[in-house]
């Protein structure tokens, strides 16, 4: 294996689908919401695509079986909208600056050879969120931002860098002449933030004009939010003891050389 | 040098060979048992890989002679069974992402040429391990594990990685049509484990129908536990400064910022 | 993409023109002093140049709009001189070492095709300046070089290495039969550098003959120096905790092995 | 410049010549030794070879002129012995793994092309070393070993790993059908060491049966062995510095987490 490439599983025919981009990066926002959604719409692995630029170990499934890191792509016959989809996500993204160019090149060839017009990819968007995450769009195209702003997305702030295949796909599709938007959860990125998949999938949903019953993601918001909680227990009970030192230590600075 | 080469030695005609891999990594486990091999089989070097991804430096030999990193594969004519054994290990690992897919690849593609249908992979599992260190299974063909765990292999847990080429080469052998098994020793990894190697070894031996006297590997196995027992004894006497300047200390919190 | 590739938006027709490049380096000079230019003189944007040795993400614009990290020609029609000018800066300098090579060469070609025959690159040279920043001059070719100490820059000391873009491209321009000339300014260079990018606008101006007005730049230099002072008085109190804490210590050095 | 390339100055026509190789490495041995002969030899420069893994920035010449980093052939003409000498001396080691095997290659590639059957590859071998450094020898032809340690080399130990050009070239040369040895003077290693080098020229003008006045050595010597004194005295202070505070800390151990 030289290059990145795609292995196609089985020969689908799709109405003007729209892809759904979802690897793994900050807080797992992307690839959770992306495979929520395969599960609820049982959506089909039809094709998957293989790297040389993921890192180099393999993963042991479930009876011992072994299997190279990859991503894949699943698609689902939309009965009443006008879009079938494509979902994609996967174990990793590229290692090597060449890698991630290479496989936001691949991942939207294949789309284009699917017929694909629409590309919307999913992340993450760091920042110290308290309440509900807000979902931040950007987008080679207006009026696919306007529609993001409909659904309750508010515009991406200037200047900001987006990181990995959800951002080099959106600046490759000029290129390859397809829209695409971008979809970012906020985020404190540290652990895997459901709450944020959340968000991202309610807007999705008004954008794509389909309904999804989100409730199935509560139990895991729980259990984020649990873990988030004795995460700040231990951090304020740090900032209690080394406040404590300080008071102690006031005048009795240990210079480090 | 631009890419992976296999130099042949010498053409041999062997009896559906079967590929045991054993590159050096985690405590050395796989290429302790492989060497092992080699050595107690008389097997005969054939063929040697040379990759312009190993480091960059050369080794002195007996007498001062000089050679590249290298892999070398050697063969085992089996007198009672009905596969010969090709024995493959090396110098290192690919110090790449890219050149570990690369001589993956081409070990497998060498194998294939030499008739190959089954390749058995050999490696450390990262383990507290006390007693004696149990042998885990993965493959890409459940015959194949299931061989494994008669031979008192036992099951990976699901999720768990393998890093490297013993890990690389099951990945890739589905897209090449070859079988392989995966047996990794448990071992704590941070010196040479001959003992995992020695657990490996009695797990293969059944699986390949060959006896294989182990007893060479004792003098091996009692020089490294005496170097884990003064490793221990060093840990232990510093964990007890620690403790007793800890308590000296207790109110006495230095704080780095 | 898998190589640097110029995209041009314009035919253009230019009188023997002048390259000016100013990628981000040291202080920004080189960036800050070429961005002026291009506002100055009201340079149209011609061409824009991609690269997969740019960092892997992407920028939002204004609008929520998404762009790749890229570079740009810009041109400017000389009413009055002989030379026209072809004005180049960018996002980023190239990641890799491979990288910095394929740009380097990919300017030139470019420029080479416009008809370039003189370069010139700009940049900052690290050093502790208080009173106002020299302006480093070295060339591949005397006549160019002469013209530079003419317009007031000071020979590069011997032996000094000019890192990246700005000194690739006269390493390389020998092999591709264009003469070109670097001048760095002299800058601290850990905040952007607006005083360092008017000295080399100074020696500029002369060099090619034309008046700029450079009044502009004064408030960045004003607010730059706010920052630097707020910046040395924190760097200052730091310095005399320090002291006073190494009097305190004086006899209870603390030894961390 | 996407690959390494030689650019030849001149063409020359040379008896069976010897290649000496001595890029920058531990000590600087091999490049202050090939240095030291070119220069006293009058070796003439015949070509010159540029790579893109060599570091990414450029060096000013004198009178402000600017070159890429390189490395250069140098040729001497030996008037009484059968076998002129080619010299190859640069600026520095390539940057990546794939770059070393790349230069190494085009070393030997061009110097078989001037006829070259033997190279001998000059560098330096770490070593805590009061006395006369010593000079370790090993080689891909048991002949030439035989000739160094004739000439008061003394073998290198088993197992030594001889890393960078001076390495892989003997490594690559096999494939090459060249002879090639390698001389490595003893040298602490972290400032230059013209003591090293010199041994080595001890060595290398019996093996070739040239006469070199090493006398011109002895300045550089002189003054390196001050820089010596002075970091010595620097250290022991420092230690006694330690001392003193650990005897006032005995029982005031610090921990850091």
């Amino acid at each position: 294996m030289k290059e990145t490439f795609v292995k196609e599983l089985k020969q689908v025919q799709l109405r003007t689908p729209i892809l759904i981009e979802g690897l793994p990066g900050l807080g797992l926002v992307g690839k959770i919401a992306t495979r929520y959604l395969i599960r609820h719409l049982k959506a089909e692995k039809f094709a998957k695509l293989y790297s040389p630029h993921f890192p180099y170990y393999v993963l042991v499934n479930k009876r011992g079986n072994i299997r190279l890191l990859q991503a894949a792509f699943y698609y689902w016959k939309n009965p009443n909208g006008e879009n079938d989809l494509i979902l994609f996500t996967g174990d990793s993204q590229a290692q090597t600056i060449e890698g991630q160019y290479e496989i936001s090149d691949t991942i939207i060839e294949f789309a284009k050879k699917q017929g694909v017009k629409t590309i919307i990819t999913l992340g993450g968007y760091r920042k110290e969120v308290d309440a509900k995450p807000k979902v931040i769009a950007a987008a080679t195209d207006p009026k696919l931002l306007k529609k993001a702003l409909e659904a309750e997305a508010i515009l991406s702030p200037t200047g900001s860098p987006i990181v990995g295949t959800a951002g080099l796909i959106l600046g490759l599709a000029r290129f390859k002449k397809v829209s695409a938007l971008c979809l970012l959860g906020e985020t404190r990125g540290y652990i895997p933030d459901p709450k944020a998949a959340k968000s991202i999938l309610e807007v999705l949903q008004k954008i794509l004009g389909i309904n999804i019953d989100l409730a199935g993601l509560d139990k895991q918001i729980a259990k984020a939010e649990k873990l988030v909680e004795k995460i700040q227990r231990i951090e304020e009970e740090r900032a209690k003891q080394v406040e404590k030192a300080r008071r102690k230590d006031e005048d009795r600075i240990t210079y480090i050389s």
